[in-house]
């Protein structure tokens, strides 16, 4: 991995295939760049046709070079980019940047050409970025393997962001949208067809430069998950941030994503689940990343998520209001001591509360940032403020406002965010040094991002058990109903009480002996759903009827060919609600646990969450509070509330249960679990362990 | 309202009361404005102290006048205010525009003052405008009752917008957006404190005049319903759209609002459903009225919600399918000639299914906009286009794209919408008339924004029943079970078979009758939750059981000392759901239907769409695919779609006997609707009419 820092990032020797005398041209961009950013290694610009390009010597063929560079652009195109990469491999280049597109993105044909770049390069030892990618940039070192056009329109600065991206479009949006706000950005990667080098790959060495504070990513498919999550787990000890964006959210977008990358789409959801998993917040988009960045290099780590706002209009602060509630966001209710302080003051018609309207009198006293502010920084109710300056502009002291709040900023070390709609008035602010926005929703949204972020990185990581699963039967496919629950209740989840039976008798004991009514369900591994097959008798009052059942069962089961491994006689389990937990491995993510609403409904309703272990307890709560369901699990009209601990409680186990066994568990299928009232815990009625190989999953939902 | 109309917004001649030479202060900004903008009416400064004021000649009083002003701008704050609010109604004034603060919004005392000025203004006739307003402005007619220091900030343009605003600093701040796009504004009023003129009264007048086509309101509080939906249905006839921004969408939200203007709070999803049944579009805030604008003015009227992407960036591509998706817009299925056609003139690594990737071959071919854009023009199956450029600037021939793109809207009549991040590049395609975004999220919002509101003003408009009620009893308070169900009967809602007994012997006969298991319920007004009190016996399946729950819930009814009105038998009814419809007259609205998921958690869960009368079947239809429990409605696992059809039809019902029943029936409440599949109808199962009045209304839920 260091080999990729150093030789992608910061090579001591480039050499440019197809170089040109245009700096306009994409080969003559990546030498003007460099030039200009001072480059301190040693450049050499190939082109059989010039023996001096932009005050540089110029050479006919690597061979020429008076050593081995460490880095080759190659912008020569079709077949001459696979030669030159070949020619790369053979003399030991380190790093090849292909810069030429058609390959991998036209079909087939390109497929099999790029295919052989990257087998070239790796039988050589050598690392490949692109094809079709707009390259690599650090201006730490001055190392622009780019043809970005942006590096021209926005001059760069050095500075604390780092971005990587798939796509170069999305690269160069995101350095111009940080430029754009003032930020100084070192790294700008773009990974194009990623024959060879990832996102991941990159994000991992951009990851070990000491001056990166913040880390913006842009992937439309994750295809290495363990080196991103082990990128994110390094970036968390050092405190750096990562924000992703992972386009593909929806059905039409990952259907645009698979034609545009070819990749296999990930579940979304899963996506979802996986970054937050690993402490990596994830944007919707590149604008996202660049409206939350201020606030991660200006150090906000707010407590919670209780705001303050201020505004000199009350129609703002009603906005605000509504706008942090939908952030996530609470009002922070102020102290008597800090209302009296307000009171004090602002003038009579001012609003004491929080929001704070400290009204058009602003336009005559400058003053009143001044007086409010330090008011509130006494405040411990207060996470973080937001000011709202609607109106403005001439006849207004900006030039105070803006330094009364940056040096409240400063000396409460609160996150502050300033809205202001007037570029001239927000200007004022930024030069200041203050995070200024457009609106309310990008300030709000902002400052909910970091606080959100923060809470999720002081999130204790759990540990994943290490030791193999218990019980774990031999063999492939899946597990009959009575050796799934066996396995679970191995693994200590609470399974409702049930004998199984082999023969009409057996039944009858197991009824005399469990008491009460029961249900009587065959018991194949052949037949997952055995409702549809007339295989479930429910809430049998009788001996009589059980044994009946159980002689239907068993001759049905006969008749349909299926293995009669017995008849399950169970305990009929009332509940409050029928919820389900459920795991199965991703290809791409692995094991993933899902918790919530059970029943028949279960996919039609999707209100479940999804969790990737290892994860807390408290996660899972926590989880389940942003359901739908989530009032009825609180307790509602009369109702008591629902053990939603003890329901947790077997998602983590699950969790467990699956993650151990990867190699062998391939999914874990819970409907229902019979959830009863707080402390009276949850019990699993149907459970199916699926253990993969030659036996097909049936898909999920209810089979009893 | 045509006094309204030319007093406040066209007035001929204009008095300042507090006149000031320093066109910075307030009182000699509305002079140094009016005087800018060449308003044609006679000006007349007043100010004790001067002779001449900004040129013109100044009075030391209103007597002094040579004639009485049409409007009257009073800048004089406190008594001085009040004083002159009272000679301008003594001397025939017609309209004060009290831009004064420090009445309503200061607490008991300014209250009284503020009241005392509006019964000054109505008892002479006069229209009160304010106080605490910024006033009001016409760039029409140059009459500029107004102070905002925006004015200055940007310049005026007339143009076809109008804006009309509780709030000054929101009237500001819209007119600022729309300016900064370049859009002229007409009218900017506010009615700050409201004593007297209100957003709905300006709203109707300013809706009279013939050069405005786009609507904008700012409100807080909907005080006068009536004449919003007045002023809607003249705008609707007249073709000019109206979009409002009502604050206080959340409970924070509503709760700083209160504060700020001391109004009650709406109900915001009954708001919601107000403006949409008016055809009011609601957009979240300033920002996004701004946003639409420059579709609605340049005759956006898409057919349909399918959209084209077309962008140079893969990513981008994605990222706006994506954002399609959470916009409610589809991508469109482009014909085999449109894709044969896109495939002829793009490079062959380009995307031809839509989103379309032009790809970065843009900076090579400049031409690729105008090869592709006619290509779409021909295809039906787009409704509109949207087309990023995340990457331009230096090396690309932006002029062209602009010209090309424009040429394209303009021949094909799509509505199209661009996102560009650089301000250069959007600058170019705004010159060349394009309506132009930072990003896919705006761009997307507008064209969704203007598709809905198109789609919501094509909607036929129902009309109400007319004539009373039939059927309604005498009297207040709850009408007993028996005779909601007559009621609703008689108004064509299928309602449970029941038959109301006063003797075991009858409740025999009944259940012989109806045949089959049946419930057994009290029936007595003084009884609405009959199942807490053990007046409710479900599942009874012979004449001896139903005989004796008769007679125990008689003496029951005597035990309790309510009326014994008498014991309803019903049959059975079973459904694949409970559904429930509601009705209630909201104080501000009028009548409110709520229809969606029934049962026992109908408010645990609020799972309904509200809807204001008079509406159509379809409209419920539609209303009901945005519940959540819309999967259980369309059928799903093998259950047959549900009867949605017969809970439209209940929904409409109920939606006209309210209506027709408005000042008697005071709500109605259906839970559960016994749902059955598709054409086996809904049936009502309990119900409970409350006619208002000295009665008490119980909570919602169900009761039996």
């Amino acid at each position: 991995m260091t080999d990729l820092l150093t030789a992608a990032l910061n090579p001591s020797s480039i050499a440019v295939i197809g170089a040109s005398e245009n700096p306009h041209k994409i080969g003559g961009r990546p030498i003007a760049y460099m030039q200009r950013m001072g480059y301190q290694g040693r450049l050499y610009p190939i082109n059989p046709s010039r023996r001096e390009l932009q005050g540089l010597a110029c050479y006919a063929a690597l061979a020429d070079l008076p050593e081995v560079p460490e880095m080759a652009i190659v912008i020569v195109a079709g077949d001459q980019a696979v030669a030159a990469v070949e020619d790369c491999a053979a003399r030991g280049v380190r790093c090849a940047v292909v810069i030429a597109s058609g390959f991998g993105e036209t079909g087939a044909q390109g497929r099999a050409q790029q295919d052989h770049m990257r087998d070239v390069a790796r039988a050589a030892g050598m690392r490949l970025i692109g094809p079709n990618t707009q390259g690599l940039a650090n201006f730490g070192t001055g190392a622009i393997a780019s043809f970005s056009t942006l590096f021209t329109e926005m001059p760069p600065a050095d500075g604390p962001v780092a971005v990587v991206s798939q796509s170069g479009g999305m690269a160069a949006m995101a350095y111009g949208l940080l430029r754009q706000r003032g930020l100084g950005v070192r790294h700008v990667h773009a990974t194009g067809n990623e024959a060879d080098v990832r996102v991941a790959d990159l994000a991992w060495a951009v990851a070990q430069d000491p001056e990166v504070k913040l880390l913006l990513l842009y992937l439309e498919h994750i295809a290495n998950p363990a080196l991103l999550a082990a990128t994110a787990a390094h970036a968390r000890q050092r405190g750096l941030p990562i924000v992703a964006v992972k386009a593909g959210r929806t059905a039409g977008g990952a259907q645009a994503a698979s034609s545009h990358t070819g990749a296999l789409a990930n579940e979304d959801r899963v996506v979802e689940a996986f970054l937050r998993r690993h402490g990596i917040w994830r944007a919707r988009d590149p604008h996202a990343l660049a409206l939350a960045a201020p606030g991660y290099l200006q150090g906000w780590r707010p407590a919670g998520r209780r705001l303050v706002i201020v505004s000199n209009s009350g129609a703002s602060c009603v906005m605000g209001a509504d706008a942090a509630e939908q952030h996530g966001l609470s009002i922070a209710t102020l102290s008597e001591a800090t209302r009296r302080e307000l009171a004090a003051r602002l003038p009579g018609f001012a609003t004491t509360t929080n929001p704070i309207d400290i009204t058009a009198a602003l336009l005559s006293n400058s003053g009143l940032f001044s007086e409010v502010l330090p008011v509130l920084a006494q405040d411990d109710a207060a996470d973080m403020v937001f000011i709202h300056i609607p109106v403005s502009g001439a006849g207004y002291d900006v030039e105070r406002f803006a330094r009364d709040t940056a040096a409240f900023a400063r000396a409460s070390g609160k996150p502050v965010a300033v809205a202001a709609w007037q570029e001239s008035v927000a200007q004022v602010f930024r030069a200041a040094g203050v995070a200024t926005y457009a609106n309310e929703d990008e300030a709000l949204g902002a400052l909910a991002q970091v606080a959100g972020h923060t809470a999720l990185l002081r999130e204790p990581l759990p540990v994943l058990p290490t030791s193999a699963p218990a019980m774990l039967p031999a063999g492939e496919g899946l597990l009959n109903e009575a050796d799934s629950l066996a396995l679970l209740a191995a693994h200590g989840v609470p399974v409702v009480a049930h004998r199984l039976c082999r023969s009409a008798d057996e039944a009858r004991a197991a009824f005399a002996e469990l008491g009460g009514p029961v249900a009587v369900k065959a018991c194949s591994r052949d037949v997952p759903h055995k409702s549809e097959h007339g295989l479930v008798a429910l809430n049998l009052q009788d001996a009589d009827a059980v044994a009946a059942a159980f002689t239907q069962q068993w001759s049905r089961l006969a008749a349909m060919g299926a293995a009669q491994e017995g008849v399950l006689v169970a305990r009929m389990q009332h509940g409050r609600h029928e919820a389900m937990v459920g795991a199965h491995i991703d290809p791409q993510f692995g094991p993933v646990v899902a918790v919530g609403d059970g029943g028949k409904y279960v996919e039609a309703m999707r209100d479940v969450a999804l969790l990737v272990p290892p994860f807390a307890h408290g996660e899972v709560v926590q989880a389940l509070r942003g359901l739908r369901i989530a009032p009825l699990l609180a307790g509602t009209r009369g109702d008591p509330a629902l053990d939603v601990q003890a329901l947790a409680d077997i998602a983590v186990r699950v969790g467990g249960l699956i993650s151990a066994g990867a190699g062998r568990i391939a999914a874990i299928d819970l409907n229902p679990v019979m959830l009863g009232p707080a402390g009276q815990g949850a019990v699993v009625v149907d459970a199916l362990v699926d253990l993969g190989g030659a036996g097909t999953r049936p898909a999920p939902g209810p089979r009893s």
